[in-house]
């Protein structure tokens, strides 16, 4: 098995029904991926996350430069192995967190330098460099490095950023990457519609397996980025996956999925866990909540993952109090699983023609 | 199924193999009891405790009575289906954490009173009122509330916590206990041969169908601590399961067995595991040391455990590096498959009349 294939089976207005085949597994799109940042999905075995139906994990190739190091995770036999995940792998770059969390102290057309935020050293990160990671990593699929559009950004700022993204872009596809593995472009360009157009427009001229809208829900408001997301989708090739990164809200996998994205990951289901907040198809619940005290029932009634089918709101709520980590281990499961069943709904809503009813429905219970 | 049945199999010197049968399964002794203070085996689903081979867990009466309290529970089905847990359960009475979390106020004839360790409120434990939380809880043993007999004591502050154990214990003998539960005396008397023997004595006498022995391993010199456990193991009855709550050590495992003791509970292996701490039978490992940050072999060569059978200590070192929970999760899972083969091997090293050996090879690796 080499390189990713893409086949769209069935699309209705711009939302497809994909097949992507990777050198880990083949999987249905629009597809989530849970988030295993630093090579594990906080606080579950694999086990358990493979148990919800997932297929295709983030993780993150900034973090895991910086710990355990590229050629730890090269040498354990590449991550898959190293972190017993058998399906496929997505690394992210490590653009958004350089910004996000490094301290940055400088970036050129050559190289982003910023502080660790692990131990505040000095580190250059190129788009080579950040490809030799991602290669040394092994993931299916890899992120060029781009450059963030953070929130609010200057239309001149945003150019210069969507430029160098380009510049970065370029030069990350011409390196060699292991046979393996698909190298995916990320269109940057804020919120104005001309620096999104022109960022796909060229990146789509340089023909990459797969394409991602970045820099998106960082903190404009919500029309703003559903209007983008929708615009940019328009001048992405529809033979090939598109990749809505770091998103989302329920309501916005929903819409992701209207404007012809394919591909979600998004910590949410994890980190609400860990604060107890748990997604149902009646709402959400914090489980942290006195009114859970005396709760037999699960989670979500008819729920079939592994929480729901062990466990009682009451048993949860006291692990939460206790300060057990397994409270953080049996939602997390649960999370994972709404957001793998909402994708199935999700497909069948594309297939039926439904998928603005679901919107309405899940728009009641999780307002955007 | 009513109460405890048990029978002794097999006997070599002081040395038993045993069988207990209990309402939640029945399992061989000498036996060792992972420890699920708040109704969780720390980090793990309830099938990682099993797979280990554990059949029975303790759990913690004063902690539980705390919270999330006893008619919570009770509602929930009992402590068995509260924490999905399909094992036999024994619950410890409080006498230790009493003492050892709590802050003592007084403690008379008739009650403990001291102030709850999580918010302060003052609290009244009776020895009647210990028996109705365990009652409440339903595990399959239940123990008197005893006067823990702490380190150092004199001989007179240990006669007169004897005595008042003895008159516990005579009170609580006498309530009514669900039908599948078994309740277990506790000898205390410090370090004093003549207080233990007349404690033995005395609770056998009320003829329990089963006996702790309290208050050792609270600081007192090894030696000491043997030495009076075989002293007092003399005076307890044959037909009937013995224990040694809070014990222990590996070495303490095998000195017990061939002291005649039965049962066994202790948090080491868990404790250890969240500080990166593992047992092997090649002696412990800190997985937190650097020296393991490329070292890809599982934790122990050859082990069967689930984490041996997924992960390195590379990967295991990355997470206690990273902070991530998955770190305790897989250690705890070696660390109770380490005691449960350890105990396997016990009960074979008792019938091959090897246990001396066994004794020397184990204390070469974990000094006492």
């Amino acid at each position: 098995m080499s390189q990713l294939q893409y086949k769209v089976l069935f699309q209705s207005g711009n939302s497809r029904i994909g097949e992507l085949e990777t050198a880990h597994g083949r999987f249905e799109t629009p597809v989530f991926m849970p988030v295993g940042t630093q090579a594990t999905v906080k606080s579950l075995m694999p086990d358990h996350v493979r148990d919800t139906g997932s297929k295709i994990l983030l993780c993150n190739a900034y973090h895991l430069f910086l710990r355990p190091g590229p050629d730890i995770v090269k040498a354990a036999g590449g991550l898959h192995k190293f972190m017993n995940w058998p399906g496929a792998i997505l690394t992210d770059s490590g653009g958004f967190q350089i910004m996000s969390l490094g301290h940055m102290v400088s970036i050129s057309d050559e190289e982003a330098v910023f502080r660790s935020h692990i131990d505040g050293s000095l580190i250059k990160f190129s788009p080579e460099e950040s490809i030799q990671v991602q290669v040394a990593l092994g993931a299916d699929i890899i992120m060029c490095l781009d450059h963030l559009t953070g929130w609010p950004m200057s239309f001149d700022a945003a150019k210069e950023a969507m430029h160098r993204t380009l510049l970065w872009a370029r030069r990350s596809r011409q390196l060699e990457i292991s046979p393996h593995q698909s190298l995916f472009g990320i269109v940057q360009g804020s919120i104005y519609p001309q620096l999104r157009k022109q960022c796909a427009l060229e990146l789509a001229a340089m023909d990459f397996p797969g394409y991602a809208l970045g820099g998106l829900s960082v903190g404009e408001r919500k029309k703003e980025f559903y209007d983008i997301m929708h615009y940019t989708c328009e001048f992405l090739p529809a033979d090939k996956p598109r990749y809505l990164m770091g998103v989302g809200h329920p309501v916005d996998l929903i819409e992701g999925v209207m404007a012809g994205v394919d591909m979600f990951d998004c910590v949410l289901p994890t980190r609400n866990a860990r604060h107890g907040r748990a997604f149902t198809f009646d709402g959400p619940l914090n489980l942290k909540n006195a009114r859970f005290a005396a709760e037999f029932a699960p989670i979500e009634e008819g729920c079939d993952c592994k929480a729901c089918q062990g466990f009682s709101r009451a048993y949860i709520r006291h692990l939460f109090s206790a300060k057990e980590s397994l409270a953080w281990t049996l939602v997390s499961i649960h999370n994972i699983w709404f957001f793998q069943r909402l994708m199935d709904r999700i497909r069948q809503c594309v297939i039926d023609g439904t998928l603005e009813r679901l919107r309405e429905q899940i728009e009641a219970l999780y307002p955007i």
